[in-house]
């Protein structure tokens, strides 16, 4: 008899319209392989070398002012530029381009430097949530994409340990969202109601994947994911876009926030590394090509977080071979990973009395 | 007027269908962030602690034998069973799963403990191409997809500096292969020619791409490469499967392989990791479902690259935040990746006189 927590399966991302491999024992395999640098040691809540610290002087010469908040602006090496000229349209299938326009942010969480986001108040971590917000909305009258998103940690590519974000604008309506709409609008049409809605409330009431709810939001393990701890964080209601959220649902964003990100760096008792970002209905400016015909109607706002550790704070799950020419795949079950999550304390480690 | 040598710009790669994002000056940005380990002591022929050298014990106590070529076995930890019972039928569209079945092996390229592809002499390379072929044809009679690759490198999750390669073969066509499959047979009905082969044909005559040229092979940095020195390894002429391989293409393929590895090595003086792979023609065997009516002829044989180091031999490209959330970004154009991998001397910097 087949038995989703013993036997190899696959599982269907519905969002991405994609399959994950999952391999419920591959995790008992001894490790030999690449360990984590771990950096732990506290740090201070003012750096005088860091260039987001508050008074600082940046690469450019600019001087941070001394703010209090959350603090936004333009990155110095930005990808994107707000003024490429366009491309002329191309007919060859095999050498296919189009310029691309927009323009990138940094978002510094708060001055201290050494409080990440499971370590600030509420009460901040609702000036970021604002602050995501507010991007959003702002951008999103000019660009038909907006994506705000965190890397944290070096093994996530972060380049400095000031608590902070990005924001970035796109002319255009990248890969990822592009596949969730087609999944979405498909899902739309069939069942008259956003499928992340539905899954949201299917969700609530298994609770084998759930590892925060509150009142207004819901943090699983998808029943579809990829990394070992990968989260999906829900609202439990219907909403497109991060600007469109009541201030009562942002503050209750920040509890769930801080709840899950507790709970991550409970896991390996680490600063726990992710990527993380939200995915709202694209708007319908058209910076330049790709937004064609949206409609909003069948999109729900989400978070993704994306942490790549797998066994402990030095050992990360590779996607590398078969999972970058093949299809990802995962070495215990989701299910497995939300109950390791949800049974920790709500409580930082490092804030316990 | 645009220049996609300087302004930032979206390419679209035909072969899955999704662009990627250039940026062609953010290469220029200072790094602050995480240094990869390096570890380019040499390394005995020989090693008693490897599990992998001829003569050693593997940890579920089987002795290697004193193998002298290539030594294929069943992997001690497999992602995937034989014999996994199929499961129930399902039709929730938000909770979709399958079994999924396989096999899993690992190819010792060769006894020596220290010479990775690009010092092994042309025998060698020959054996391990040999060695594909035959692992290829032999497991496509049972399983409808075939994943030939090798991690090479602690930074993609080797986890045994042995040299190896694996091959896990499954009972469904895989993500990447599904979509590739898509792609190509659309290309095929409205041009009447494999994809590949034409586009093989396009690169060999511009040239500004190509890395490595012998008589039967290409190998480019393609149009739309996502890592920074990503390689596509494309025969000359029409072939769908490893195993259809004559011999004189299997030699010219070592020499192929020797040249590209050799020039990787040589870029930033390291033995330069990555994670490569074989995609050829599905097979017409139906393990379990996904391979309804496959017909081969849109496919052509192709190998991936994707090395992961941007800058230098500590130095990687972090596909994250943006990356995951959005869509692949690139720090500097394929030509300009190509044209530094072309200048690259065909000696390895460990065997220069
Ligand atoms: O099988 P290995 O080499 O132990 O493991 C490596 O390759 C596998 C296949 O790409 C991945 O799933 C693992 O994450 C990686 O560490
Ligand atoms: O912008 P940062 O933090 O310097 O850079 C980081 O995030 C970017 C956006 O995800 C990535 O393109 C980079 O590879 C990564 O190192």
């Amino acid at each position: 008899m087949f038995d989703p927590t013993d036997h190899p399966h696959r599982r269907f991302n519905p969002l991405i319209g994609e399959w994950v491999l999952v391999s419920p024992h591959r995790a008992r395999r001894p490790w030999q392989g690449q360990q984590e640098a771990v950096d732990d040691t506290p740090k201070p809540a003012h750096d005088p070398h860091c260039y987001l610290c508050a008074g600082n002087t940046r690469v450019n010469g600019e001087v941070n002012p001394d703010y209090k908040g959350t603090f936004v602006f333009n990155n110095d090496f930005a990808a994107l530029m707000a003024d490429t000229p366009d491309a002329p349209a191309g007919t060859d299938p095999l050498f296919r381009n189009t310029s691309a326009r927009g323009l990138s942010r940094v978002i510094c969480f708060s001055p201290d430097h050494g409080k990440s986001l499971p370590e600030m108040d509420l009460p901040g971590l609702e000036q970021v949530v604002d602050t995501w917000c507010a991007q959003a909305g702002e951008l999103g009258r000019t660009y038909p994409w907006v994506q705000v998103f965190e890397n944290k940690g070096q093994a996530m590519g972060c380049s400095n340990p000031h608590p902070h974000g990005q924001v970035w604008a796109n002319s255009f309506i990248p890969n990822s969202p592009a596949r969730e709409d087609v999944q979405q609008r498909a899902y739309h049409q069939e069942h008259g109601r956003p499928m992340l809605l539905d899954y949201a409330e299917r969700e609530a009431a298994a609770g084998d994947r759930t590892v925060v709810i509150t009142g207004h939001w819901l943090a699983v393990v998808p029943y579809w994911a990829a990394w070992p701890f990968e989260t999906l964080l829900l609202p439990r209601f219907e909403v497109k876009r991060l600007e469109e959220l009541t201030k009562e649902q942002r503050t209750d964003l920040a509890v769930a926030i801080k709840q899950l990100t507790i709970k991550y760096d409970n896991l390996f008792q680490t600063s726990f590394p992710y990527s993380m970002g939200w995915h709202g209905a694209p708007y319908a400016v058209d910076g330049q090509g790709g937004n064609e015909g949206n409609t909003s109607a069948p999109w729900q706002l989400h978070a993704h977080f994306y942490p790549p550790l797998l066994r402990s704070a030095s050992v990360r799950k590779f996607m590398v071979g078969y999972e970058m020419l093949a299809e990802a795949q995962r070495d215990l079950t989701p299910e497995q990973a939300a109950a390791r999550l949800r049974a920790l304390p709500d409580v930082h480690y490092l804030q316990r009395p």
